[in-house]
């Protein structure tokens, strides 16, 4: 199904959705299209919502947030409970159904347990004027996804020097997001500004999030950009090209370590060697204060397989492994700033991570 | 055609072939093929060597000079002529056809060259005495790379430290060469001493050079190896998994400063940061003491569509452009050793290299 994927008036330079609430359903870029086709999946009941998560025609863990918290609303919409408290028991159903999708990422549960929580706050009323209800929360979790994008932009953008030309890494953007970005919300508010910005897309290999969402979404919203082979960085980096690099994050622990997509080390050990700034940007939700240091930081091990094909196309001979981390630990020594909703971070990052996290 | 591709018994230790002489005709892997089909292309004409230098069937620069001698050695015998001096005419026909399908490769017409001149200093005599007489230069033009080759291997083999684990990129192995490689060439003389021997394999992007053929030849050769992204070097370097880095060469100029291809300078970078030696193995002939540093070495920049597309399928969004430098320069200052058929050159390499190419 072809649909609008951006809002109001279809412009280059509109703000681009990755998941909305429209006419009785839960409307999603089909990522898994993407960039070939744009595809947008309409899901007008929970399992559809369920099937998208765990499929993951979204994806980016607050994306997956902000769908969860519209399947709970399609839930008490769809419900046939004649009270409350019936209304109150096919949430919890839904909310099983919806986290049981992918356990392991943090804010789906958190954005089901939310508007659990809200309904039974409601409490008593007609089972509609519950539902609509939870509707309002769920375009509240929404909106709030949007603002604390819209702050990282604005604590961010004055960071990215003159000339404007950033380097980022995997897809920390809109489609990660409910629209906005962390990595290139930042870019996308220096460009909305009108200054000067061109963007270095590393690729991001194995899975191409660079060369297939990065690329895309930045070339939908008009952003000048190039795309590059990861292992291009460092010559561009040489040859004066890059001003600053902008990478997300999938955990920051309380001394600044930062885990994100493989890679980023690599972008971090070469950005210093090259005298570059290097920024994480990330809301605070992905601080993890728990942990002290990046060393402790498990590193997820997936498959061979996914290293070796690409498109459903073996592009090694059979019979030989790759390795496949996900993800890699840039120390905090390397990150010259880390961008928040609440503020930008410098060095020493332990006190400046908990002053953003309201615990110092 | 399915051949054997290993000289003598067909054992995993066997040496690989990557062009031949066999029964009138030259015998070539072909190399667009791998690593899925193991194809011999077989050439009855000059014609036929020609389109397999030309399509890239055949590609490095050493596997192409000895390609081209056997060409020549073909030319010879398929020659009507019924003198020498007529011969000699077919023989430069021959060149100019072999010469035209990679003009920039330096080993082409130097092979070419070597044929001719070698036919007119034998002057008078029978044609065909002629003809066998290139046939057995060809063998010595191969035997010469395959020699180098073995001399790169011994000189290098010590240099790897132990515990044995090399990153290599791209492919600079016997697939680039007669048969044994240049950077390669350590590796498997330490593999023939019984060393333990562990390969860090860069797939190599955008032509994925060491996903499709170091892959295939370390894995045919039973050498133990791990294929990465190109963006793991860095996470492997700080984990403690990686020995020493060895790279081939494109060009060496007379400070050291080396190019090659893309993504190596970066592996410099990470190496020095880690404290790893990284090595460049490559025969004399790569060094060009006319260029004075490695600034003045021109990268080639190919086409967008080759980073966009592979195997033929877009993996970008239609519109975005790629960047493609094909090469990187790695400065001197961050090679810890170049080892050449004559002998490891370490820093000062100004005196060094000028020694190994005798003119010191």
């Amino acid at each position: 199904m072809r649909a609008a994927l951006f809002s109001g008036e279809t412009t280059m330079s509109d703000e681009l959705r990755t998941v909305w609430w429209e006419q009785g359903a839960v409307c999603l870029i089909d990522q898994l299209r993407l960039p070939h086709e744009q595809l947008v999946v309409r899901c007008e009941s929970v399992e559809a919502v369920a099937k998208a998560i765990k499929t993951m025609q979204v994806r980016g863990a607050p994306a997956i947030g902000c769908t969860a918290a519209y399947g709970m609303a399609l839930a008490g919409l769809l419900s046939s409970a004649t009270d409350t408290a019936r209304l109150l028991k096919d949430l919890v159903v839904a909310k099983d159904v919806l986290d049981s999708q992918r356990p392991t990422a943090v804010n789906l549960a958190w954005a089901t347990e939310r508007m659990l929580v809200h309904a039974r706050q409601l409490g008593a009323g007609s089972p509609r004027a519950l539902a609509d209800a939870l509707l309002e929360e769920a375009h509240a979790v929404l909106a709030e996804d949007l603002a604390m994008c819209h702050a990282i932009g604005d604590h961010g953008a004055p960071l990215i020097p003159a000339g404007g030309r950033v380097l980022t890494h995997c897809n920390a953007g809109g489609l990660a997001t409910a629209g906005y970005g962390t990595a290139l919300a930042p870019i996308r508010s220096a460009f909305a500004q009108g200054r000067t910005i061109h963007v270095w897309v590393d690729e991001t290999r194995p899975f191409l999030q660079g060369a297939r969402l990065t690329a895309w979404e930045l070339h939908q919203s008009g952003i000048p950009l190039t795309l590059i082979t990861d292992n291009m960085a460092g010559y561009m980096m040489k040859s004066g090209k890059v001003d600053c690099v902008i990478v997300g994050a999938d955990r920051i622990v309380a001394n600044g370590d930062t885990a994100n997509k493989i890679g980023t080390y690599s972008l971090g050990v070469l950005a210093r060697a090259h005298g570059i700034p290097f920024y994480v940007a990330a809301p605070t939700s992905t601080i993890d204060l728990s942990m002290a240091h990046g060393d402790l930081i498990p590193i997820e091990e997936r498959s061979s397989d996914e290293v070796t094909h690409l498109s459903g196309h073996l592009i090694a001979p059979v019979g030989v492994n790759a390795a496949h981390p996900a993800f890699d630990v840039t120390p905090a020594e390397l990150i010259t700033a880390i961008i928040t909703e609440r503020g930008v971070v410098t060095p020493p990052f332990v006190s400046g991570l908990q002053r953003v996290k309201g615990v110092a």
